[in-house]
């Protein structure tokens, strides 16, 4: 079964629209910035080493038109066009790391002509997609290791095929497992409110062979109480210098739980998610979704009245002391956080 | 806002229908056994307190047309009903607690005719109503001891008047608080995969103008390390005689969260939820339910494959030494829980 969540087409960003999963597989192709920042908001692309692809192929689409003759007037519009993207999204670093890279690709050639700018632009972005495959190639083979026979993993959200290119990151540690036949078990925890795990998970894991079990976020405790997880695995949307993880909403809960039960708990991640600058997870910006994602599911019948006041962070840290070891595409990361990310990151 | 969740009119028991909630308040009548026993099983009716009083007027249903002239025919179809309702939902205590006190009515009055007894039954049905407005009171009172000016309390599921006959217990203790000027926060849990937290706890807390925020279940974590959360209360479904507690499933996650953010744990109850038979949490029958309930959100879309593995318990057991107190009609009970449990079932 292949999947390819983003790609590019015939001059489109051709990418599945992931809210229309698991009721139907359907492509959709996106031409022009204001889609892009409107597929991306509304989760139709997600996962952030997907998100990493679609900015730094949506700096293409936004520039590609761009009439400036100087690279003065061509970075002004490049800037305007990333930061536009940026506004999309706030927490997933690859989204800001896609940015980056583009411009500067735009800056180590400024003495090149604005035409010739734009062709390394798109084959930067194209290098982001194939980068990505290997990536999580590595992060998989790097944390099978790590599985055992008969492991029964929990994880949480999406981070598998869908919320990168083809292959996934915890999922990815999964798929290698699988090959190795490991005869692995896995939870997906729904992931409330967007349900990536129920929807998302749950189809992916599914067309992979994979034995998967569906549980509500609330029922996670019970299963490690009973002794029926022996690993979680998540991925990560930022991980700070410290090892601090930004993930989706319920991975922390999930952290403590593990800590309690004595289970570990790894995150798995691509070292584009690593964002070096910021200290620890509390300077990590934490997006606050829409109430009606929690009040209406999927925007269809009401669950509560429309005057409830909800509070809904699409996000949550998970601090370094809970988290057992990182996955990522250079190797696996242990304490002491703080001096390892460094040696990685070089 | 005057509520009634249960009653007796006109011959048959008169109960809000809690699956048309929040959309619509509506009332249905059940005048025989097996509209009762679907009326149970499939949450029209729910909450432990509500359950017990359903069960004893539901007795009376099942036995008020018997022909039976001897109280060893009578007894017998007694024992039939009341296997009958009893096999609707395995976990409430209270439910099997209203049965027995059926039960022992008959038995107690074994020399009176036939006739009389049925009388009785209704009688002791319809105090059971009476006495559970009063318990809630009681327990409200008891509680809200516990809870400080300004405090911000989270709660798990609906145990407030839905679940009882007209007040609540852990939302009893709410409501006193709130009477008491105590200018309380409550954040409610929407509680997957039902979504009484949702869809019924906003909703009569709303109607009593408590300021209620609602979140998903993976977002309790992320207010309890923001310092949101300065207090747990839940309900119970049944409690061992050691204090190891049966309620909703998350609750045990709230109260491993709770322990690691220090923050104090509440179980409230009356004693009718308790189960002095059974030693510990290990002994209580946990309810699986519908894979259903968890793949097609309030059976309309499916958000999972049907093909798709389910984990659908509809309780976890909190350990007695996570639970800081139990509230109960009777006064707060502390540890140790097996004596002071002891004591207060004199």
């Amino acid at each position: 079964m292949k999947i390819k969540t983003i790609d590019w087409c015939n001059n489109k960003i051709k990418l599945i629209d992931q809210t229309k999963l698991p009721a139907k597989l359907e492509y959709i192709q996106i031409k022009d910035l204001t889609s892009l920042w409107q597929a991306i908001k509304s989760m139709k692309v997600r996962g952030a080493p997907a998100l990493g692809a679609a900015a730094a192929l949506g700096v293409y689409l936004g520039v590609r038109d761009s009439k400036a003759k100087s690279f003065v007037g061509f970075l002004k519009e490049l800037d305007r066009v990333s930061r536009y993207l940026g506004s999309s999204r706030p927490t997933a670093r690859n989204l800001f790391w896609g940015l980056e890279r583009m411009c500067n690709v735009a800056l180590k050639n400024k003495n090149k002509p604005v035409s010739v700018i734009k062709n390394m632009i798109l084959k930067e972005a194209k290098r982001i997609i194939e980068e990505d495959r290997s990536s999580c190639r590595k992060i998989g083979q790097f944390g099978a290791k790590l599985i055992k026979k008969n492991d029964k993993i929990l994880t949480i959200c999406n981070a598998g095929a869908l919320a990168t290119i083809d292959y996934g990151t915890a999922l990815g540690v999964i798929y290698r497992a699988k090959q190795q036949k490991k005869n692995i078990k896995v939870f997906s925890c729904e992931t409330r409110p967007m349900l990536q795990g129920a929807r998302l998970t749950t189809w992916e894991l599914k067309k992979h062979n994979v034995d998967v079990t569906l549980i509500c976020d609330n029922m996670a405790a019970t299963l490690m109480a009973k002794g029926e997880i022996d690993k979680i695995i998540a991925g990560a949307d930022r991980i700070a210098a410290n090892g601090d993880t930004a993930n989706k909403v319920g991975t922390y809960n999930l952290a403590v739980l593990a800590k309690f039960h004595k289970i570990p708990f790894y995150i798995a991640a691509p070292l584009s998610t690593f964002d070096f600058k910021i200290k620890s997870g509390k300077n990590i910006p934490i997006e606050q979704r829409p109430a009606e994602e929690v009040k209406s599911l999927f925007f269809k019948k009401p669950i509560a009245g429309m005057n409830i006041k909800v509070f809904n962070p699409a996000f949550d840290v998970t601090p370094n002391n809970l988290i057992s070891a990182i996955i990522t595409d250079r190797g696996i990361i242990k304490k002491p956080y703080n001096k390892n990310i460094k040696r990685i990151a070089k």
